[in-house]
């Protein structure tokens, strides 16, 4: 008689489930010790070039509903991560991985959420050199570590007033599914860091209504937006374009002068992509035209309103 | 009349927070970008350096009691990876700290916590680039990566049959506390791993009896272990010396025939900490001479006997 198949966590040990959630994945370039040692090894990235280095966690009941497919909870994982990078022009290169869960969960919970994270791994470009499973008696977290690599980059600090700001794609309606299933603008964010002319660029993870204070706060100034021009997708009002976060596009400051060759050169490089002029950098304060009703997005700690 | 000072999490913003945490905390060498940006931006390892990269995490009620003291919890968050360098021979270099928290918990636990990492920042040599903060409905969970580099190191697969094995300091009792205030071997890791002979290395995070047969495995041999031999702390049963795990010592295989003149010149070098031989490596197969009693280490997820 064949043992029965493990269908809990427990059943496997430490050592068998790493084995077997390492299968299929790809390590990446430049490594020399992967899974298995005490840390991962790798060849530095090359002269001339900087390293980014960023960290992100999913915690289900915050970031995904208990009910969510585990492959789609596994990517939106790994993309949020790559999404930072994409945010200044950077290319992943390595991940880590560091699951928290209860001993009782099915194993075909981690599986699928490595079928995500495998997914990730092919998609967008990275490896994954380690990780750690940890037992908790909580919500299931995973929180990932990556480094990635660009020779130039665009930090969020660097816009000036009178810069134009635009953002790629449409914004709002998130929580109907596209937080789950994203596209990083890695090959975006990277092509407009080595243009000249963009000053500044962040992703918007917490909605419009949060990160474009962020950038304006950076950069010491104000900002002047019209609503009606925010890119919606469909059925979705203003103000929740700008408060309900989890957009993963890029909010890019643009010098003025530049603005117009640079959009020529984006509809021949993505031209199915939409690049949208929103507003611009200001004097101190903040305008929102023809926004009303508008919260600001989401703050991990503020009181509930 | 001033507003009263926040007590809660949620009574402060996410961005405040992160910039009350950020206070005093070291950046380290080479940071272009460090807190506040999507990443972090840093210069990578010198020529001829390899870079290594390790996650961990630590979970309350799992890895340390709720009732810990927050600052002892800091530490010990970053310095079980600290000493998964150390058992590479390794430096640690940055760090990135991943907190889930619930909201409803004091201010001054996560002060607390920051008072920790700070001071293994500071001790331990690396620097704070960067992190994450997220609400949580779970325990409080740190979850810490790193970035560390080596121009020599070693891993755990290197042994062969035949060669010596020791441990540095002594093992067992570490749930009397020493589990939350360790001092990891960095310094130790990085001399062992410069000397002719020294095979494979690795710490003793899940015990003797775990984490020898782990080292034995990827050499594809076995080992014999003179009980007897294992150095204890005071109080410490051989079966708890060998099972109880989190004494972060290092376990070293070594050439038989280098290992008189290096135990000579680590006296020299480390003459307050002792490097004890404690059995050899040996064809498959684990034999514990003179211990009855003992019990495997600690595994994440098998079940409770």
């Amino acid at each position: 008689m064949k043992p029965p198949s493990p269908t809990q966590l427990r059943d496997l040990g430490e050592d068998a489930l790493i084995r077997r959630l390492a299968r299929g994945l790809p390590a990446g370039h430049g490594v020399v010790a992967g899974i298995g040692d005490d840390c991962a090894v790798v060849r530095p990235v090359g002269r001339g070039k900087f390293e980014f280095l960023k960290t992100d966690c999913v915690v289900e009941g915050v970031h995904f509903h208990p009910s969510a497919r585990r492959a789609d909870v596994g990517w939106k994982a790994m993309a949020r991560v790559v999404s930072d990078f994409a945010a200044m022009g950077a290319r992943p290169r390595h991940a880590l991985v560091t699951l928290c869960i209860p001993p009782d969960r099915p194993l075909e919970e981690l599986d699928g959420l490595y079928v995500g994270i495998r997914r990730a791994a092919l998609r967008l470009g990275f490896g994954v050199v380690g990780g750690e499973l940890s037992r908790s008696t909580g919500p299931l977290v995973v929180s990932v570590a990556m480094t990635g690599e660009a020779r130039r980059w665009v930090g969020r600090d660097g816009g000036r007033p009178g810069d134009l700001l635009f953002v790629t794609g449409r914004l709002g309606g998130s929580g109907s599914g596209r937080h789950l299933k994203f596209q990083p603008r890695v090959e975006e964010g990277f092509w407009l860091a080595g243009r000249t002319g963009v000053r500044a660029m962040m992703d918007l993870s917490d909605g419009l209504g949060s990160d474009l204070p962020r950038m304006a706060r950076a950069a010491r100034c104000g900002y002047v937006v019209n609503a009606g021009e925010i890119p919606r997708h469909r059925g979705v009002t203003i103000p929740q374009a700008i408060s309900e976060g989890e957009d993963y596009e890029l909010l890019v400051a643009m010098d003025p002068e530049r603005a117009a060759p640079l959009m020529r050169a984006w509809l021949r490089r993505f031209p199915r992509l939409r690049l949208t002029a929103i507003g611009h950098l200001a004097r101190p304060g903040g305008v929102w035209l023809g926004a009303r009703g508008v919260a600001p997005g989401w703050d991990h700690f503020a009181r509930d309103p």
